[in-house]
């Protein structure tokens, strides 16, 4: 980051933000004015991102779209629909949220992604990638519906990452099936978090490279309309008129059109007032159509400019230098590298491995077998459901695929998992990152539910590791399965240090005893908080108290032989895991308990059932829900002395 | 059905499939007895599914298809992934299956799709759409990087209507991103079971009235073939040659170019020797690719070519006049038309209802809206995500959709429901049709993990109706919820008979009391199989032993003060549902039970966990899961004298 000072563009803010709270005060200011507000905005996402980490390169490039779109529409009457929301910070800037703006992510602050509870401009939940079409196209489809709604705009934002997803593609598909005036800005940054891939993004930057058919096409439409030659009857002979002018002008193949929805672009979508200008031209066409601007992630910030990726979310930096603040101290590996250096070494000594993620590789660290098996590493783009039933395709072949997918998006890819893998028992692993709680990305980002969606699947079997070794282990023992296994581990850091043992088979559905006790109760742990137990058990010690502790990692085959242990020598039973209560380990060790030793007591800890966890440390997430270490010595004193 | 013994084409067999028992015998024949041969599997099909109901006009579609590939390729070396496993009866009469063919979908026959555990010519499983492009991308990749596997073959059959769906896209996207040798047959019949919708299918229609460029494109590349002027190397060169061509002939946009896979056709799927021929002209082409070939639903067959709707699956027929076996005595209405109908009144009052299907109006009966109110149902074809997240949209912006869907399919739409609907609290009505077993449809159509998947989404409420009145009341206490709500019923006939109750508010979370008895066992059911706890408890009763028999209507949120009552006189109870014992009402009464009244014994009743329930009569599948009525009146007699 040497050198970078000069490179930083700090300019003097107009201070018109202090001014422009609400989008209403916005569209006072003369058109000349919002260049500068844009730099406002710029300013104030790099001073408190600076400080406040979040996602960053993104609303940065979205900064004069915003301002476009919130200065031309009529918001909140006419909406706004943001594809993954977290291009969203200038928007929520804007609309009445930057007194605090400050407590992004934070505990009882505002949300990193829109949230309709939250604000009314926010219109639609946006934490998962590709909704905002299928989203949109309802709204708009629902204005034409309603008497009096006729002339609300609804305007879909979605980036050339999301709209590979089969989502986005259904909800294109279908946007010229039904009368409606949707207009879809497509938000081409030539990239996802890691770079982009898939064919239609290849397709995109074609197109945005013989933009002279576009620019001439979007002219003469304007020049029919000044001239009044277009009104709503008009429309088809536009439509003939402007594929003549294609004929002539331009061979490139336009799927939108293709898909009957009208195209123009790409357009620079960092000239705010050329954006405000085009968005008047087409605001008030009918039908479906979209726009293609081109931006640049982290825009306006020349450290983020050169390296969008890191820029993502970059933590805490030096808004000054660019400087990102290092970590102190030694950290322990994430468990997301555990699993990706675990793979690595598995690849060299199975050739039958192959590597999939979806345009995750470097959030769940498969680019680290990426890095040495390009070859065996496949990328497939925002396409969770493909993924899987991709790997199907491979496994089927002869290949054992390690599919990588956070938690909360592999609900994505749940009848994929069911259809396509587990009823022909395929040999695939899934390793499911991000499976817990999140912390401050919030309550679109969790991993609850899987254990409970997972569990009811026949052949599928169900683990999750206390320790990096078990891990590791697990994974080198699901090549021998011959059958689908899901392996689930959270975010954030793993609780040792390598060097890491050398892999050995683990047994199958056999919990493993960490400690043995004599005070009546035992503490059943699924997964990493199983070392949140290890320190309730350390606490409850230092009070004379001995409770015993298993390390179950397995939900299925649950170890029934070990619950018949426990039951010989234990009143009670605590069960502990970083998912939702209902359909998880304290379900299935519940419902056991019932059948065959009704005398013991079952209390269950995890995310209460009913409970959306809002955005907060994972630690204070934890205690909120009442599954940290303080929570587990509660319980356990509390049925000690029933 | 008149005047339509003229129009049965039964022509004389020439016996060529008595000899025909594999693909290896198929390739001994010569080119020109391939028309006698697809005339035989054509008679064989009549023959057999006039006695024997199964899926009709699609198999009778791809027979020149089916003939053709499995000529050209080298199965089962060589892969056919059939999408939507229905067209595949030809294909199973190929391939030493004939002999069994007229078991097909009864219990212990064959399967009424591929399985792979059938036959290994099953490639894979094929019962949900859209599937079959990413499993045989995932084979084309394996192949490549496999020593010995480059030169095997896999071929993707999709209809025009499968290829719609998101799935499908996100294949596409990824055909091009990695090395293979990928063919694509698009097996374009202009419908899906209902007539097909979709932006891409108005594209379809156009490529097929535009053919002249594709063709003379095709002969193109046989000359520059013939002339070894296509090398490997030169597929380059060849593609510029076509671009080049495209642009003198055509101004066609070519979404599949556009996607970077090479497209072939239209060409006629019914000749079978041009197939041949130009299966074996580009197969050998290195890289994905498309052929795109038009058929006829039903072809062969009159009455299914002139009606191919209602021969999806015709039931039984007489063969020689077409003439469909009518239902004998009088029907109970089926639990779909129950619904249908009631969602025709209910929107006759409320002009905040709209509609939705993902290409089933008329196996949801959701077109008696669509007969009523075309404007306020939307049938967005294969596309269960965007059918879900677009009835999302439409709820934010005022509208109370009623989303129907299949148990089954709605796996795919699984995240939308929790991110695009429940986080939002929408008010969404999911109105879950053949939830349960399904029968003779198999493994991949039951609906059994509904319960368990949707009951750990917070604020999703649950309800299942016994009898129809229930499920009317449930469809209009939905309208004053504020919020989601799933209401699920099965296949087959509703137990009453119209006319209906008069619509009235059902209280949300209360259970009722169907039969009290006194023998200390209550029945505890979800559902239409609360009537055959009726028949149960009629036949205890006979037996001088009373049970006591709740219908819980909700498992979100469960009756807990009905339990608490049934506590106070019953010693045990036995939970029914027509759905997997893990995660559903047995699930959440056992662990209500083992907190509060741990002495009250509980035994569930449903589909064991880890058993996938082959196909069968759903009679013999309940049997099979023991939760029919003997079950039942088995488990109250065993917990009565325990």
């Amino acid at each position: 980051m040497e050198g970078m000072n000069e490179a930083v563009d700090m300019s003097e803010t107009q201070n018109l933000l202090a001014k422009v709270k609400w989008p209403a005060d916005l569209r006072q200011l003369d058109e000349e004015q919002l260049p500068a507000l844009c730099q406002d905005l710029r300013n104030r996402i790099i001073e408190t991102l600076s400080e406040n980490p979040g996602h960053f390169a993104s609303s940065m490039g979205a900064v004069e779209l915003t301002v476009a779109l919130h200065y031309v529409l009529n918001t909140p009457e006419d909406r706004i629909v943001w594809d993954v929301g977290h291009q969203a910070y200038a928007h929520k800037l804007l609309t009445g949220r930057a007194d605090r703006f400050d407590t992004l992510r934070k505990e009882g602050g505002l949300s990193g992604f829109p949230k309709p509870s939250e604000s009314e401009y926010d219109t639609f939940v946006a934490g998962h990638a590709s909704n905002s079409i299928s989203a949109a196209l309802g709204m708009a489809i629902s204005d034409l519906l309603t008497p009096g709604h006729e002339n609300i705009k609804t305007v879909a934002v979605i980036g050339d990452a999301s709209i590979s997803g089969g989502l986005a593609f259904e909800g294109l598909n279908n946007a010229s099936q039904h009368a409606n005036n949707l207009l879809i800005v497509l938000n081409d940054n030539d990239m996802s978090i890691d770079p982009n891939v898939g064919a239609l993004h290849r397709y995109l930057s074609k197109l945005t490279t013989s933009a002279g058919y576009n620019r001439m096409r979007y002219r003469a439409y304007n020049f029919l309309k000044r001239h009044r030659v277009i009104t709503d009857k008009g429309r088809g002979q536009l439509i003939r008129l402007t594929n003549a002018i294609k004929s002539a002008i331009s061979k490139r193949q336009n799927i939108f059109e293709g898909l009957n929805i009208r195209y123009f672009g790409p357009i620079d979508g960092h000239d705010v007032r050329n954006l405000v200008k085009v968005l008047r031209d087409i605001k008030d066409m009918k039908g479906p159509k979209i726009l293609h601007i081109c931006t640049q992630k982290g825009k306006g910030y020349a450290p983020a400019e050169a390296n969008p990726s890191v820029w993502h979310a970059p933590g805490k930096f030096d808004p000054k230098t660019g400087e990102r603040a290092k970590p102190e101290g030694k950290q322990h590996p994430k468990w997301q590298d555990v699993f990706g250096d675990a793979l690595v070494e598995l690849a060299k000594n199975h050739d039958e491995i192959v590597g999939i993620t979806a345009a995750m590789p470097s959030g769940t660290s498969i680019s680290k077998m990426m890095d040495v098996f390009p070859d065996r590493v496949f990328d497939v783009g925002i396409s969770e459901g493909h993924a899987v039933t991709f790997a199907g395709g491979l496994a089927a072949a002869g290949k054992h695929p390690f599919v990588a997918i956070y938690s909360s998006f592999l609900q994505r890819a749940y009848d994929n998992i069911i259809h396509d893998v587990a009823i022909q028992g395929l040999p695939v692993t899934f390793c499911i990152d991000r499976a817990g709680v999140v912390g401050d990305d919030g309550v679109t980002h969790h991993g609850l539910f899987d254990l409970a969606y997972l569990s009811v699947i026949p052949g599928l079997k169900i683990a999750a590791p206390m320790d990096e070794n078990t891990l590791r282990d697990l994974m080198y023992t699901s090549l021998s399965l011959n059958g689908p296994i899901a392996i689930r581990y959270p975010r954030g850091s793993a609780p040792g240090f390598p060097p890491y043992a050398p892999f050995k088979e683990i047994s199958v559905g056999k919990a493993r005893m960490v400690s043995s006790g004599d005070c009546g109760v035992a503490i059943l742990t699924i997964g990493a908080v199983g070392n949140d137990a290890v320190k309730a058990v350390e606490s409850l010690k230092a009070q004379g108290i001995n409770a015993t502790h298993y390390d179950m990692i397995w939900l299925k085959p649950l170890d029934t032989h070990a619950l018949g242990e426990i039951a010989k020598t234990h009143k009670a039973v605590v069960t502990v895991e970083d998912a939702s209560v209902r359909g998880g380990l304290g379900s299935a060790v519940q419902e056991w308990f019932s059948e065959h030793h009704p005398d013991v007591v079952v209390r269950k800890l995890g995310v209460p059932d009913e409970k959306w966890v809002d955005h907060a440390s994972v630690e204070r997430q934890k205690q909120a829900c009442g599954y940290d270490a303080d929570a587990i010595i509660k319980a356990v004193l509390k049925l000690k002395d029933t």
